[in-house]
Parts: structure tokens; sequence; C-alpha cells
């Protein structure tokens, strides 16, 4: 990645799971790294995500729909990662207009921002599987049908489309990865409400047990979240991506069940039951759904490279070691 | 249409062109009427629109996006007309947030008051051709991806999708109908940024020169309002449309030039010339495109019935007649 040495690089959302993990790998590839986080406290903002890099980082609070803040911060930088958002699907159907402003308005802003003051720019938008809804069939590729099935994933569709929308008509180099059950150190794991993932890595820990909703057997595949940042790194610098947008799949599918039986192993604690979807869940659960990665593959050659096993085991030491910052 | 008689019915910007001639139909049918609209200047907002039944409806002056407002007025209200919008492709990609302001937020505001007030309410959205861009294939059907090509086809998209998601997610009846390239009476003229339908037809009366852009053989096809508007009817109380989304297809597509050459015929005025796309027009131009109504035709037994010479003379004979009005 020696193409991001002394390169100017903003991250949005950089305090967050992905955005603080994607600082770290930059800051190390020798970027000069700039983030800006709202520190909403409905996001996973933490200051200890950058414990290792503070000193190397610019941190700047404040809000993506800052027009004039973000312009300011655009000028002149090479890569923009796109990530501030809101994540919880739930919470999108119970606060709509709050899921609008960071996942709609905020992604246009940047772009905004960009198109009057730097249109050479690199934009890496995190976009969702989300987006697609219930899969017609799986593997999901790019070929289906975006059919949101909650707030959340309309507004994620929307803040990918400006992305190809400012690519096609103003020529700027931007580019949407889907991503999809990505887990690992530096997540929220306080509560629920940003996915599933952190919040039974955190029970398994505790001993406690897991509720897994519905029969189980919901299919998911995992990233971890290095082989998503080496994606998108991968996504800053590969020409043939622009402009496009492409799921990043996991590995091996596998039900619920069988990963929270796995999580246990590796945590060596805790206990699990099977219990039916409360309604407001069920209205907007999308059954079993994995991506299929084979168009960014093919494009750039990325492939997950961290297995659940491995990818699991340095996660669950990570919240053991650092469960005070989490907890 | 003897559903609509004592009924409730809402229609946001129904001061527009759209929105008035369905005001005029659901007053002659029996309908209690309130219209919202904000008289944005940049809208089509008329009050000569409504000049007919001026005493048969209450006209709130206000914006959709004013939560408390709306939820005074979905009360009680058996069917709501969800109109209100910003049409232009052009502005959409100069003043992006005034958009997304006008076509996100706005019936997003709409949904989540019936939400809280009224979930019974039948919501029926003007949504967009402009969604799915460049056609993949002709006739658009509704199996294609939706992939916009400007600010407002991504705005317009996430706008339906709130609707899909609000049905299945609160039971609430909701159906959008994907309007393309409709004409007639009411509709803003007064310059070329809400569609070069009224524009043409403004110049031809005037005796002025029409300005196609590109090779002029660009196809369309064309839906005359009054048959939109028993779309829109229609839609309001089939219940095989519930949750869904639909084409609005015209009549036999045909090219700009020869729409053009119809046009002058009838109004026996004016003059044409071909010229190339301005640049920020050629960026966000999706070429020829024209829908299928097949779905629509399928569930509601609806196609249109005004063919294109009778719609014009009837659209040129208005305007000529309330020439002082529009111009």
């Amino acid at each position: 990645m020696d193409e991001y040495r002394g390169q100017k690089v903003l991250i949005t959302g950089g305090l967050g799971f992905i955005g603080s993990n994607l600082a770290i790998r930059l800051v190390e590839a020798g970027a000069s790294v700039t983030i800006l986080d709202s520190l909403d406290p409905t996001c996973g903002a933490n200051y200890f995500n950058i414990e290792s890099i503070r000193a190397n980082v610019d941190v700047v609070e404040g809000n993506t729909c800052d027009l004039a803040l973000v312009k300011k911060l655009v000028r002149g930088t090479q890569f923009i990662f796109n990530l501030a958002g809101h994540v919880s699907h739930f919470e999108s159907m119970q606060e709509p207009f709050a899921d609008l402003q960071m996942n709609t308005i905020g992604p246009l802003t940047v772009l905004e921002a960009c198109k009057h003051e730097n249109r050479e720019a690199r934009v890496i938008y995190a976009g969702t599987r989300q987006a697609y809804g219930r899969p017609a069939s799986l593997p999901l590729e790019e070929t289906q049908l975006l059919k949101p099935v909650d707030v959340n994933g309309v507004n994620k569709m929307a803040g990918e489309w400006y992305h190809i929308v400012y690519h096609q008509a103003h020529g700027m180099p931007a580019v949407s990865l889907r991503l999809a059950n990505t887990y690992g150190p530096r997540q929220l794991v306080k509560h629920a409400r940003q996915g599933f993932i952190g919040w039974f890595i955190k029970q398994a820990i505790e001993g406690a047990e897991i509720q897994v909703f519905g029969d189980g057997q919901q299919l998911r595949a995992f990233n971890y979240v290095d082989d998503v940042v080496d994606a998108m790194l991968i996504a800053g610098i590969n020409d043939r991506v622009i402009g496009d947008y492409f799921n990043l799949g996991g590995g091996q599918p596998m039900t619920l069940e069988a990963f929270v039986q796995l999580l246990l192993r590796i945590a060596g604690r805790g206990s699990y039951r099977i219990v039916p979807f409360p309604p407001e869940k069920k209205s907007i659960n999308i059954g079993s759904v994995y991506s299929s990665s084979e168009k960014f593959n093919a494009a750039t050659g990325w492939a997950p490279r961290i297995s659940l096993d491995v990818g699991l085991a340095r996660t669950v030491e990570y919240y053991q070691r650092c469960r005070a910052h989490y907890w």
C-alpha cells in the first residue's frame, strides 16, 4: 500500500469501528490522516479506538453535514473514506429523520464539498448489503434489485447512489463497497443496536446467555475488519473500480447457531438460547443472506484472508484485554 | 370512482400540475379535499390551477417537512396523495440539498405522520421513471435495476422506498406509481427547468423556435394528465397494488423531433432547431426511454385513453385560453 505514503487522507466517522481500523493502517502506511467524527452518542465513536495512533492523527470533532467545515477538510486531500453513518436498522425505524441526516445528508455533503473544492479526490463509500433487503436468490450479486426493508437500507442506498451520480455527472472518482457482517476489534459492543455480532461477543465474554432470534438457521457470512480495511484501501488505488459498486462477501456462509457455537467455544464461556423474533424486529428481518464478492475480486483480486476462527479469536482476545473501554 | 364520495383526501403539492388536476377530479367525485402546498417558488404551485374548485377545497399553505402540521392533516383522512416534490433534474445537481429536502424528507414526513396518527390511510406516491436512469433495455420494466443519473433520481428513489418500507414494516397501505413525461393543462410552462414538454408548448404557442437537444431521435412516450389522474385514483382503491411500485407507460413511443413536429402542427405556429446538448445537461441525459405499464395494467386494467393528438390539442387550447396565468 505504498500509494498512501505521504498522502493526505480524510476519514469521516474515523473514531468508529471500521474508520479507526482504517486510520491505524493508513498511519502505518505513512499517510497523513485526518479524522472527522461527530461523536454522536448513538454511533460507535470511541477515542480508545485510536489510542495507538493518537499522536499521529488529526481529529476534528464535527458533523459531516457541516458543509463549510467539510469544504475546508477536503481541500488538498487525495483520499476520502466516507464512512460516517448510522448502522442501526432497528433505530432507523424509530428515528427515521436522524438516520436520514447521517446516512443521506452527511455523505451528500462530503460529495458536494468535493464538487466545490476538490474533484480529484478519490471517495470511497461504505455502502451496505442491507440495501438489497430480502434476497431473491443467494449469494447476492450486484445484478439483483435493491429492495431495502428498513429506513436505514433506503438511506444507505441513496448515500451510495449520490457517489455514482457525482462520478457520472462531475467526473469525481467515487466508489461504493457494500459491506456485510463485519466484525473485529474496535466495534461498539455495549448494546445490540448496531448489529448482533458485537453484542454476542460481549455476552460470550461475560459468560451470559445469548439470545438468537428466529430459528438460528439464518445463513450469514462474516468479514473480519482487516479484510474490509484491505478492500477499502484497494478500492482507493485501483482505477478499475471507479464509479461502480461492489459487494464485499465474507467467507463460507454458516448458520447463526453455528456461529454462536463457534464463538462460545473460542470464548470458553457463555451459552445460547433460540427465541422467537420480537415483532418489531421480525418485520425488518431479512432471513438468510450472504453476498458474492466475485465482481470485486475480478476487478481487484481482493478476497478475505482471515478465517472466522482466527478473526474471532483475535476479537475475543482484544475485548478481554480492553474490556474497560468498551463495556 | 364512487369510492371517493364523502371521503377525506389530502393532496400534498395540490396546487401543482398533477395535484391540481387530481383535486379537481376528486371534488367532482364528491370527496372532501385538503391541499397542502408550500408554494415554493421553484415548484409548480399556481392558485389559478384550482380556480374552478377554489370554494370547494381547503388549502393549507405549509411544508410537507413540518411534522406537527402534517400530523394534524392526516388525522381522519382516508386517502393521501403524496405528490409534493421537486421535479427538476438539472436543478437537483445545482441545489442537491433543496432537492433532498423536498423529495426525501417531505415524503418521509408524511409517512411518519401517518405512522403516528393514521396507519389506515391509503398513501399514493408519485414516483418517477427517472429513478431508472439510462435504461438497460426498452421498454423499461419494473424488473430493471434503478440506476439514477442525477440527484433528483436518487432522492425520488428513496422517497418511493420509504413507502414500500412503511408498508412492510408498519402495515400501511402505500403504493408508488413511476410517472414519465406527463403533460397537459396546469403544468408550469414558464421555464424549461421542470421538463421540456411545458416549455416546448409555451414556445410553440408563442411562435418561437424550439431547441431540441441532441439529435432529436431520442424516444419518449407521453402521458396525458387525465390518464395519470385516473391511474392515481385507481391506485387509491385497488387493494392489489398495495405495497408495490408500478410504471405508468404512455402511448406509442416517438422521437422528440416527431413530437415537436406534431406539436407545431397542432399549435399552428413555431419552428424548431436541433442543437447539441449543453455539457451540464449532456452528463445527466438518459437517451431514449419509455416504460411498460404492463404490470399496472395487469393489476388494475388501467391503460392510457387519451391519444397524443387529442391531449396536445386540449393542452394547447388551455394555455392559449389561460395564458395570462402561466406565462
